[in-house]
């Protein structure tokens, strides 16, 4: 059955990057030595020191570790990805010609654009009308692997906001970073008794990164508990 | 040894309470149907479900399992504690005649005010020359246990922002508040190339918390990392 699944790294005060970069997001050089990259390659750093990353990347080194396994099993289960239209713009440099991908990938956008046909697999499709309908599209193309909602952090925050997101892991790395561009912030839009219920399905530990996957339950109602007293 | 301890419930998104109750921090019945109190009732509950958290109020009822375990380890290592005037104010109260801390608590705060003693071990004293002379003063007064800092999230913050906490626990709680009251927010006031570096001591999971414990290794300025790059 396919599931659609999220994942992100982020400190454990919550941010997936330093503060957002203003310069023009296909200024890939600007972007490499701004605070919003810092905070990024310091959340991300075991992904880039995995192997199982670097394989895909077609880099040399890496460490063969949990972490790495962790990368691999992410990219075996997915069969599709959906991404925001900043993340595709950031990247499709970077990526290369043969990105990590090696699937469909669904960029949701306001500006039409023909699909990117890219060597080993990947595909760039831009859906105009809606995360909705990348998800449903991303559905098809996943040939039973799950759908992967590869980011960035607005994106990923608006498909759990929809109720999109079956499964979300969050990679927790050991660092308070203090300010920069959180994957859940006030625009979630939840009312004061109201809160997304998650159920816990796996936690793995290494010195790097604390690995915490979770069900999605949905927004539920918050009730006054007062289990706190004495007199059950 | 003594260690400066500190913990907090937490949702995934980082909050320990619902967004701040704006009444009187006196006004325990107005506080307890506060939008403060919903998120906070939220993720302490593991802790209000605990066997040994209400044995130690004087309640029936309660589990045992891993997370009464953990609670009851928080109260065996602690010899002292140091909280913040605010958490002193909207828990005297309940606290009762016999409060669950059992041993000398430090309140920092501007007013001053005489000892105050409890039956069962508690006392509470009032230090206003700041939270670095209430550790030193918990530190004398722990007799070779831990100093806990107890909260709320601003004494904490301020703890860890003076570099005065040696281990911090974080009890992740699987729901997600959207607004609310952050243990860290922008008033930690770290430089945009700097993030407080922690060191994963211990996970934990149980479906209804996961138990993260770190040491605190201190500030350090973030560098760029190009291990991303193919050319090592």
């Amino acid at each position: 059955m396919t599931k659609v699944t999220a994942q992100m790294s982020l400190s454990l005060d919550g941010f997936y990057a330093g503060p957002s970069f203003l310069g023009d997001s296909t200024d890939v050089i600007g972007w490499m030595t701004s605070p919003e990259a810092l905070g990024f390659f310091r959340v991300t750093r075991w992904v880039t020191d995995a192997l199982a990353w670097r394989e895909r990347q077609g880099f040399a080194g890496g460490e063969e570790s949990i972490n790495s396994a962790i990368v691999e099993e992410s990219f075996e289960s997915a069969g599709a990805y959906v991404m925001g239209r900043r993340m595709f713009d950031g990247g499709e440099i970077p990526w290369g010609d043969e990105p990590p991908f090696r699937a469909p990938v669904f960029v949701v956008t306001h500006r039409p654009h023909e699909v990117v046909e890219r060597a080993g697999g990947t595909s760039f499709t831009f859906v105009t009308d809606g995360v909705e309908q990348a998800v449903k599209l991303a559905r098809k193309a996943a040939r039973g692997k799950d759908v992967a909602v590869a980011g960035g952090g607005t994106m990923l925050r608006h498909a759990m906001q929809r109720g999109l997101v079956d499964e979300l892991e969050v990679h927790i790395v050991p660092v308070v970073l203090g300010d920069g561009q959180r994957l859940f912030d006030v625009s979630l839009n939840l009312a004061d008794d109201e809160g997304i219920e998650l159920t816990p399905l796996r936690v793995v530990g290494s010195p790097e990164v604390t690995h915490l996957r979770y069900a999605v339950a949905g927004s539920r109602t918050l009730v006054l508990d007062d289990r706190g007293r004495g007199d059950e």
